[in-house]
């Protein structure tokens, strides 16, 4: 049996978000995923490599942000089985759907996932949404998704509820 | 958007394994599901009833466990959307085949799953293999499988590779 | 044996703030030591109680908060066996010299603990600090002290190294 | 100020007992003090030093190994402030008691711990008992003690529980 070849992109958000011990703040520095997250699963059947586009607060992220990260899909969607995509939950919507209108039907899963609570954290929803984004990469049909919380979200009818802080599906 | 609904049947196995303090054994008491493992994931989208079986290790399992596992997974399979089964990794494969035989298409996904180290120990890999069931028993297509390592086995073809501590396809 | 009886006194700091999931923010909500902290340590032999004066980051601190902080010293180390205080580290050592002031030589051992890193992270020191803090309590002589890193500080020739993110004795 | 000089002696027990995928069983092994335990203290002021002498149940070990041990403290209580020794709980005290028979006041104090639960147990109190040993080597007076749970016992007249699962003094 071959091992999936996933491609894991980071662009920070709140799952990469760090603390740092000097001045007490909470923010994006360099990527967690390896670090934090993917050290600690056990993945002898899958062949993962991990690219960091940027580290931002997705509530910062501009247009040209988004077309580096849908260019990034496109071309490395012949190369991989599945690729996941770490981004900050508060426009990961807009990204989702920036990376649809570009590319409706990418050949590969394209999975995007984050966290409400940074990594670090003991209690942290990042461990989660990972391992099953991670697995999602491998068994959907191509298309572009938000996995969150054990559930599967396709583009483009997706949207952050901001109260019950989890991911829902537009017109519920 | 209707929650999904999953039923986790439960037969021990070292994923369930509990430590005595009295006696410094280490052996299958009351399932951990919940209180180790479901609680600490965020499931707002999903509905899941947990059913103790049995609390075994799998090498002490007769074929009448195992016909009991599989009479439970055909009982339950109308009233769900996909059974997850924890169970112990030395004979699972062999229980996924006597329900296999039994049902070899059952109307939803069942997902065995079980761990290399009792879900007590900080790297076990129990919560990253019930997440991933969990998952995978919402997005298979109906069937028997075994979810293990970020990685899906149909049934009937696989088995424990006691060597590299995963499972593995049969025919490798 | 009588149990020891310890008493608590929370005001805040790094060690006790917390992510708000909703805004994204860091902050000094509600006392995280008997959720986060003392409900994981086995005390079987101590009686602890616990009592929340404030919960502020330690750079706001006023002179008044000192003053409730020593007030409350004073009030409760008669019906104690020693006392631990859980503040912010940037002005511990003011308001340990505040105290030591104020009294310089109470009853009871009176130990300040904070921590670098919030107690929600996996990799916090503030499990560490109150452990070690809480032990300090029972056995070391009345007196004034900062207890971090496993290490002693009698009050007042103390202070912040920020650089190594510890305490030192001045004069060092 | 000089760091503190701590040696540690591990002798196993089930404060090191770790799990064994391929045959399922638990017990002594290597050492997990340094991987396990220490690595995740912040000890910037103390210089610790691991030394392994066995890896025993304490069920048994025998005289030969006690005096291994006592050997072991009296020789190196030059060179250091404090010793800590990992012991398993179930002869403890008889390991104490030896040494103290053999050096009633060596120079320095001499603190044994252990756990109830492997050091591998998310819920284990190696943690707690290892940093309060760890603090109370360098605080107590030059003697022999078991430092369990937040609790301080001078040699000789201490025992275990085997009911509330912790020591207690003898004529409690």
């Amino acid at each position: 049996m071959q091992p999936k070849r996933i491609l894991a992109l980071t662009t920070g958000g709140t799952i990469e978000k760090s603390y740092c011990e000097s001045d007490g703040t909470i923010s994006n520095r360099e990527s967690i995923l390896h670090a934090n997250l993917v050290q600690r699963l056990r993945l002898p059947h899958t062949q993962l490599e991990v690219c960091e586009i940027m580290a931002k607060d997705s509530l910062q992220m501009t247009d040209s942000d988004r077309q580096a990260i849908s260019q990034k899909i496109n071309e490395q969607s012949t190369g991989y089985d599945g690729i996941i995509v770490l981004h900050g939950t508060d426009t990961m919507e807009h990204t989702l759907r920036y990376c649809y209108k570009q590319t409706a039907e990418p050949p590969i899963p394209v999975v995007f996932t984050g966290a409400m609570k940074p990594a670090g954290f003991e209690d942290s929803d990042a461990r989660q949404n990972v391992t099953e984004a991670l697995l999602a990469a491998q068994i959907l049909p191509p298309g572009l998704y938000i996995s969150f919380h054990s559930q599967i979200f396709p583009a483009p009818n997706v949207r952050k509820n901001k109260k019950r802080l989890t991911f829902e599906p537009t017109g519920d």
